[in-house]
């Protein structure tokens, strides 16, 4: 027969285990790298306005003057958000046209809403 | 009578107006701010560190092991997802707990999915 006892362990104590599998390393480089992207005011205004023409696509001529931006610097941006798969790029004729990626936004928005509290914990 | 006929407008035919308004500069200012909070891996897996542990509330105590980082970094880190207004903090005895701000995520995401298409758009 013993007389000791179990010490309450303080680690224990502080430390809950989580309750579902957090987002691996691999999965949040891929999401940071499109957030990136997006997380630029003048990006952000760019896919904006591409949304806001008929058919999501808007001629890079209608884009520069409105940011009163050089057309470099716009051209630039457009690039990054056409590297991110947010935009595609279409030459036709002297302009270039870019689309919204259909389902682009919303996936990216679907991965931050699926970062929730796990069912069931809400308080 | 006469036998001129009317040129074809290159400009018309290269610029559609926006068929709705397009997001201010304003607006796009903020939501990159809050954008760039997120736009990180290590605060990416830190957010859903947190949403997985019960409650959508970790312990200090519990991130820092699993990101194979110090401590400080870990803090500075855990510190800009409180100052987006993702995180809450609340010190309790020596450890700070840390807790998702109900709805922060989802109104990031609904700002996303908001810049779609305008209605009746779709080709």
């Amino acid at each position: 027969m013993t007389t000791r006892t179990e010490l309450p362990s303080t680690e224990v104590a502080c430390c809950a285990p989580p309750t579902r599998e957090p987002m691996t390393a691999e999965t949040a480089a891929v999401l940071a790298q499109r957030l990136k992207a997006i997380a630029d005011p003048t990006r952000l205004r760019l896919l904006s306005m591409v949304a806001a023409h008929e058919n999501a696509e808007a001629c890079v001529c209608d884009l520069t003057e409105p940011l009163g931006l050089t057309q470099p610097t716009v051209s630039h941006h457009l690039r990054v958000l056409v590297d991110a798969g947010l935009l595609t790029r279409d030459k036709r004729g002297v302009w270039a046209y870019f689309a919204l990626v259909p389902g682009a936004l919303d996936s990216l928005a679907a991965v931050l809403t699926s970062q929730q509290p796990a069912e069931g914990a809400a308080v």
